[in-house]
């Protein structure tokens, strides 16, 4: 079929409008243009308060906001490097018992004495993947590359004034090199700087070297997917959050003893590994999403950052000690959905607005998703889960 | 410690406030209570439509909404069992060129005569552990229970009008048994109602049998985590869509040729394997994460919704076939956040709210990440991500 | 470059001998042929028992064969379904103190008063893939195959007398359709059996329905390769053995406390996790690989057969419950190397030769393995692992 | 139940014999007396020529030794950096037309110029974990670790002459720091080596640093485990082998077009991605298992050394390029059973015998196992399998 027949095809685009599609005119002859279409009354998505030019750089197309409810949940009294002192946290979810499951942790924690919070690494990476003749050449390539590092970190920084690239290891296989480019990056999630800043390295690569050509992704650099090699880490901030907390306080607040938790810790790993999962852990998913929607974060992250561990442990004087380890934790407080409109306002309850910020709002939510992890936890424990969230409206009978 | 002395410790909750705190003054306490403790102004947050009654089982300690730039993309022809016809995808997110990128694999696919999609199974799992004593009554045990399944079922579906137990099978693992409780749901995501029937099934099972103990979930589940299990099924929706592009299609919407397509394809294969990823895709979850927080879908649900795999494939007559398979697509169109708000509006666009309408948005759903996954790997083997993106500024230079 | 250039090249084939060379002397000339060309006297190679006509079926160009050292362990006490009596297990390996180890371990079990032990299913898969020219008829086509079962069946059960068609499942994706055949194969392996029949079943089913053409194996089916998958089963026996140790007998036989065990596993289940391991182990592949090479079996299963579960687990009591739980054992009593030499005499010494006792040897294998778990997870707790392989010849200071 | 009462249960030990049992005299006895207890004669098992004194340090309570039947495959051209030369592979199994199946591919690679070979990395690694009182001590240990490297190197390696200390990285998680050693070993597997090697580094650490304790193996080292982080290296050596076959060869050869065994590459990856398989491959398992019994190699390193990844691409000329890449093969030629019988002679086949040739084995090693990915992948793809099979009686009609 040729391309003049297919044109012929009537397709109705999307109404760009004027200067870009973003002035607020645009907007709402768009969002009227959609009605139209589909004979559907538009009215929350047009409750905002933001100007429409700030739409630019988030959103093409633009016709207006999703809402997503949203609460709070706190006392969470956090110790790390970055964040010390008492949170509440803002968490968006359409979900009943998801804000009241982590606020019982919270204030278990609290009442425990807090969250040992750190932030181990913090580097984020790309690997884009060189094509050659033959193994022989792969190979060699391979191991050359270290001597060309100094130029190669040139030509990457010369696009950047915040990202710093720390090294490059190279992965072979078959006639074809995967290069992971480790960079620092700032407060910035800074994918975008990244990319940029290697795909002018590669193209210097591919001019000075024998590579034949380049890929910008070869896939191992696992950006918002699922993969096992995140535990090695090098996907943002590797974050750790732990706390001990007194049997006493397990059992009033979470309703169950530490040996009932380390029991569901035994068991349920069992199943993780028979689910053939990545780690182990209750549900970081559940807070890790609600936190980054609030807080104007890149959601789609979750994927990778949801890959971790849980842990429980009984200690000798039979309280419980219990961790999260995220070795993939991609959260930014600039750029993105973070310096406007509710995204900022959820930053500011936080006081993680703007640059030197992003360590600590990785430690708040590392310790946020501890809470979570008890609580859930102790739910299945002590055979309360369905309970609670018939109390808290999910499971109310049919 | 003891507890009293714990308790001392003064913990500053969260007003719930009066009726349970869903009023708007409660509401509007709790986010002056906010606003005082954290020195923030809080003005977009509370920019909604919504009566706050309706915040009821969706959130706790509800405060606002969180915003989302919301964005449309299309056109996206679709012809699946449920899904025919032409549609506008909205898409909230916070990253630019997005929108754009989905909407140009949309307009190829459109094109080249639209998506072919299929749900293959649709059904969801929830999997409790039981303990014994040893193994020999652990396998006793999930020898037996077929014996049963009748008088499980009555148990578990006297709690539901919608949920229809299908089936169990039994995992023995030492010396406990998983069971995994197969359901068909209907149109809701369902969680909530096979948790409870399953846990009256689990009562009866303990009552009834050598069970000395259960969990209502054992892990096995792979409820919102990341699981290679989930390519075998149980969780949601089993989606396939799938179509042939014209050689000259890609080559003027996509700028490739679909020789490219697969080279790329192949050699990112290659790169996902490395990574220990589980599947292979380009970007499952932006498009998941857009459409799922436009749709008031449940947006946890991400991490196991694009576990999943892309295929490129170049056909006899030089044109490209690309499909992508979704083995556990959870999605609603009922309960949660698709009934009020902007998540209502959202599904209106795409003529599925309500009752009878989930398999439908499951269809368009992959049809639109098939789009992406289309124009990101026409980017990535054309060499022009990067200029697409500063285009779409995300990549303006620092 | 045309063939006939490349087949000029000299290309020195191995001799094939008379009468398909498996004669005495077909063997010796090939051997002896073997030693002209590399200057290396088989003197060793030679050293075997069993006639050259043994070789049939079993090896091409057989020069004689390798030996591997063959040790002896127990006892080990089993209390199975199949598996009743003290065992001694014959290992062949290259390893020093891996004998020692698993002994230790099955005398610990022995006097605990044995391992309880169970085949929870017993069967084998094969998955073919089918093509199609989109993606509606191959979701048609995975709809409708229940309906053909019985034909299937027959076809498929026309060329074996013990291999029984148990059910066929689709698994759809793009346009492709991946079935998997599950069947029962007797006391056999049963590869080749169901490869056969499942064969002809395809040539049917290409025949008879959409299916333009099939692939025999999908890569579904994880023959010898390590998958998620094996834990859902499919492949071999589902065997479990477990036990529970005075804590008295862990002290004193293995130089721990339960304590220290149940410390040691929650540790490295951590380690496990971050390694992107299938499962939880020890060491599974030493004992099985020691095993396989002892008893004839196919060693290359071993890959399949290491996946799988250790757990050890503090009673209430105090002692230590300890159990395997391996998904996908494939073991055979019938075929490939237990009939001859020193397979059949290996197999003897469990009294597993011949029909109706390949349960019976899955079933001491999971026992043994599980000595194996307890002897070197006592090492590494007790800190001896250092000492205990300097004395037994592995870790001889250089 | 009290130890006297436990120990009062009558266990029969197989009997140790003077001179710690490895004299004739002894292992004859020994057995003997598993003849009487059996009632099973061993007289395959007794046909061996080593004396039985080499049994020391590579099993206990010797009987004598068990055998595989051993065929040689070849010719098998190889051009690598250690192995450059024409080879006769040889290789031990009980299964029929395995050498048949790898010894067509390896001519098709010979006629087709041979396969280059790269051995890309070399070293070994062992991951002891050290336990903290929380998770900021573990933090902080985890980022001092490097400051004391010298120190650790030198206790490391005063106890070895071969083994060097390369790098330590720290994976803190929870409250345990796992640290993995890397180390360069030689020609031996090393992997005793480096065990008592890091026991060492580990005590001093533990004396000196605020570690409370140690495990010396974590889990994280992969040690004969299958695991997804092998493929980011460190166990064993990595080593890619490739060739370009002309098409002419392909057909003449394997009896299919380069676009078949393309088509087959294509969508038995998919079959492999949805059995949750690490990596992708044909069969490593039968090669490698077959090579590694006739070498004297510590067989159980299968379960690592298979992981890897084939990989199958259609040139601009219309040829089929073919590699397979081995994150993780360890392999040894000094150690275990590579000095003494059969396991000499085969390397000696090789000219594989003794230090420095470790590298030449592992390039040898990829090149056959391309050989048997061409040839399997090509039964399936020209729908060869079943009939090639029954040819080399394996699948015999019953």
């Amino acid at each position: 079929m040729p391309l003049s027949t297919l044109r012929r095809t009537s397709v109705d685009l999307v109404p760009r409008g004027q200067h870009q599609g973003f002035t607020e005119e645009a907007v709402r002859d768009r969002r009227n243009w959609v009605e139209r279409k589909t004979q559907v009354k538009l009215t929350h998505i047009s409750s905002f308060a933001i100007p429409c030019s700030n739409f630019a750089g988030k959103i093409e197309n633009p016709i207006g906001v999703a809402h997503v409810p949203l609460g709070i949940a706190g006392p969470l009294r956090v110790k790390g490097e970055f964040a010390c002192g008492t949170f509440y946290v803002p968490m968006a979810a359409n979900e009943g018992a998801l804000v009241r499951s982590y606020e019982r942790g919270m204030v278990a924690l609290t009442r425990s004495g807090g969250v040992s919070a750190r932030v181990h690494v913090d580097r984020n990476q790309i690997c884009p993947a060189f094509s050659f003749p033959d193994v022989h050449s792969a190979c060699e390539f391979a191991r050359s590359l270290p001597l060309h590092f100094e130029q190669i970190r040139l030509q990457a920084e010369s696009t950047t004034r915040h990202g710093k690239l720390e090294s490059i290891d190279c992965y072979p296989a078959g006639r074809q090199v995967m290069a992971r480019f480790l960079y620092s990056t700032g407060d910035a999630h800074g994918m975008n700087m990244i990319v940029r800043a290697t795909d002018r390295a590669c193209k210097w690569i591919v001019q000075n070297t024998s590579a034949t050509e380049y890929l910008i992704f070869s896939g191992l650099e696992a950006e918002k997917r699922a993969s096992g090699l995140l535990f090695a880490g090098g996907k943002g901030k590797k974050v750790i959050a732990g706390a001990s907390l007194p049997a006493a306080i397990v059992k009033n607040y979470l309703h169950v003893s530490p040996e009932q938790m380390c029991a569901l810790w035994r068991r349920t790993v069992i199943g993780n590994m028979h689910a053939g999962a990545l780690g182990y852990c209750g549900h970081f998913a559940n807070g890790l999403t609600a936190i980054f929607i609030a807080c104007g974060q890149d959601v789609a992250n979750v994927v990778n950052s949801s890959i971790g561990i849980t842990e429980f442990e009984l200690t000798a004087a039979g309280d419980l000690f219990a961790s999260v380890t995220l070795p993939s934790l991609t959260v930014a407080t600039v750029g993105g959905g973070t310096g406007i409109g509710t995204g900022r306002e959820c930053l500011g309850l936080l006081d993680c607005c703007g640059s030197s910020k992003s360590r600590k709002l990785a430690e708040i939510i590392a310790a946020a998703l501890l809470a979570g992890e008890l609580s859930m936890g102790a739910a299945i424990a002590g055979g309360e889960f369905v309970s609670a969230h018939e109390e808290y409206g999910r499971n109310r009978p049919e």
